[in-house]
């Protein structure tokens, strides 16, 4: 196949772009590289040294003897995306191209309207592109479980029977997203839904989990080829963040009751999930949703089962004031069979795995800055906090 | 009470600010005038004149002996949302300040990305601004009926009870909107809930259904204070539309079936909802929704009323070719009792309201130009149709 992968420089959309290549099929890369200059506004890097995006292509071609290609642009720039799309004709788009932290969005103002328009213009212009240059191209686009939210009855993919009142309808399951990034990948779904619908697209939604891991066959093939591994307070997620307060020797930080519950999956699975998807592209005019993560744990159970394998003695500190507003203990049961049917071959949480992240991480253990690990990003309002404190604060602070 | 009214010089932004100001109530328009310049962009203009918000604010003085203040600036422009907020404190904001038509957001793509950027950028300026000056302001924010789409179950006001799998939870009701205008609520509505979730706003969604009207008592009192009155196929409503087509002598248009059916309010009802809802505010935290119609009609009924009540002779075209892509038969059962049991006491759509709409625009009628009302934007992808048409066409000219 012909493929773009967009946002093909991150966490996974490099290793993503590399395992398609792999595979024989024609990769074309596109990022605007903000992801590093994310970095530099946060002051923080990824644990593992990353290579300049150029670099990591030709390596890719010494390695591999395969080619990938690149472009260099933004997707809110309608003109390059458009261009992108009819030039390299592609069979189908791998979307990971948009701002993915919880804790950038809620930053303040300016964080969540960049998030917003970064993401739903950047897919916006995409849909547009698809539908004007070639509609049968299939969008695989990746959202998150986090758009469903918590709620008390079980999580489908994508939609839910409903009978009420003696009628009966199959609608989009109703989302409840916890941050202005989670909302934006909402706004998403909704648009892309309707483009199908009324242009007859075809796209995936994978509503992933929370990925943990950073090797994968082919960046492991040469260090040039690794993809980056993020443990700070805005864009690290839970199981990297253990691991690595682990093998510094500072306590898993447990935020609020630890009952939280999340979809979770190795970054081996984001390549196969990926790959399912665009080996089996819905009809013109489906939106097909699959929920993509293969275990579910709670943060204290994450906790535990670090402690219980570091070699390193390691205590857990629960109870941190949360920095979020969400259920610390909720149900949650989620249906995944979509993928699993499509012959998903899950890489569980084993031991090993995590003795695999612990022997990474103590590898490039002189990087970590244990104070970026901290929450530094309240959902709570700022000023309401404020108010709450001194409600005769004067208001000209506020204008920005 | 200190009220806001955003999008103050609109259709019904205009008769709700005199209608609150002369309640008593300390008024302050917000409007940055664009819709004035829509006019301008589509080469159409208001069945009946509209005057410069300057002089509509002057002449509400003159009449009445109250004061409206005016703030002309853009929500989008945080600095300035900030300071309207800041510098009026007010008790509550009513925000009519939004791009409202659906065949505007899908003319192309820089409509549907200027719509959704619009709509939900000045939203969440004005979201941060209520948190951070005094979150105890009232958020009355306009949505629309269009939001829910035409499921085939009951229509409940923004949530819904779902029992599924032995288990039960009360969710936000799915949504499946019509166009990046609809969408661009939804987005919205979802992050609106999630203000009052973690922050702890309080907020009154009003979604509405299709207003038809142009007399308020307090805009019948001078020709100045006149609201405007859109037929053209852009801004133009149905209702409105079908009266001029019946005065100009020209067949009603009915697209499609006919079967499409919506909820609809005369004019003086938004006004009395709106006042409703500011009367009677939730409690911080709550997002509250409430759908805003007092009778349902499907398309056809509605060219039959308007043809039963005519005193000129009219003709109803049938299956006129359908610009949307939408479901010209469909169930609809939609809850509206919430602002009922609040004391709301509908103004029906009786032969002597449209009579009244008939002879307003008789009154106009040399204003009307016939052309302005045939659709112009059709929600099919203007190159999907092409690419059906002629599979060999060169994609450069996509390239915008």
């Amino acid at each position: 196949m012909n493929l773009l992968v967009l946002g093909g420089d991150g966490y996974l959309g490099w290793p993503t772009a590399l395992h398609l290549s792999a595979l024989g099929h024609h990769v074309t890369v596109v990022d605007n590289l903000v992801r590093r200059e994310y970095d530099v506004e946060m002051g923080v890097g990824s644990l593992v040294p990353i290579c300049p995006l150029e670099q990591r292509v030709a390596t890719w071609r010494e390695v591999s003897g395969r080619q990938i290609d690149l472009r260099i642009g933004d997707l809110t720039d309608a003109a390059f995306t458009y261009a992108v799309v009819a030039d390299s004709a592609p069979d189908a788009i791998v979307h990971f191209g948009e701002q993915r932290s919880a804790p950038y969005s809620m930053i303040d103002r300016e964080h969540a309207v960049y998030t917003q328009v970064n993401n739903v213009v950047g897919t916006l212009n995409l849909m547009y592109a698809i539908a004007e240059v070639d509609p049968d191209i299939h969008l695989v686009k990746l959202g998150t479980m986090g758009e469903y939210g918590y709620p008390n009855i079980d999580i489908e993919e994508g939609f839910i029977e409903i009978t009420h009142k003696g009628r009966t309808d199959v609608l989009p399951y109703p989302k409840q997203p916890g941050s202005f990034y989670h909302l934006s990948k909402v706004h998403d779904s909704a648009n892309i839904m309707f483009a199908c619908r009324v242009w007859g697209l075809r796209a995936t939604d994978l509503n992933q989990g929370i990925v943990y891991g950073q090797s994968t066959p082919e960046t492991d093939l040469h260090p040039v080829l690794a993809t980056r591994l993020d443990y700070d307070g805005v864009f690290g997620t839970v199981l990297n963040r253990f691991c690595v307060q682990a093998v510094m020797g500072v306590p898993l930080s447990v935020y609020g009751a630890g009952g939280q519950t999340r979809g979770m999956l190795n970054i081996r699975d984001t390549l196969a999930c990926v790959t399912l998807a665009l080996l089996n592209p819905p009809e013109r005019g489906e939106f097909r949703v699959f929920n993509q993560f293969t275990e579910s744990f709670s943060v204290r159970d994450m906790a535990r089962l670090v402690k219980e394998v570091s070699p390193r003695p390691v205590v857990i500190a629960e109870g941190i004031d949360n920095p979020r507003v969400e259920r610390e203990e909720h149900y949650f049961n989620a249906a995944n069979t979509k993928l699993l049917d499509l012959g998903l071959e899950p890489h569980l949480l084993t031991a090993d795995v995590i003795l695999g992240m612990l022997d990474l991480i103590e590898r490039h253990k002189d990087r970590v800055e244990v104070e970026a690990i901290a929450p530094t990003v309240q959902w709570r309002s700022r000023a309401s906090v404020l108010k709450t404190a001194n409600a005769e604060s004067d208001a000209s602070f506020l204008v920005v």
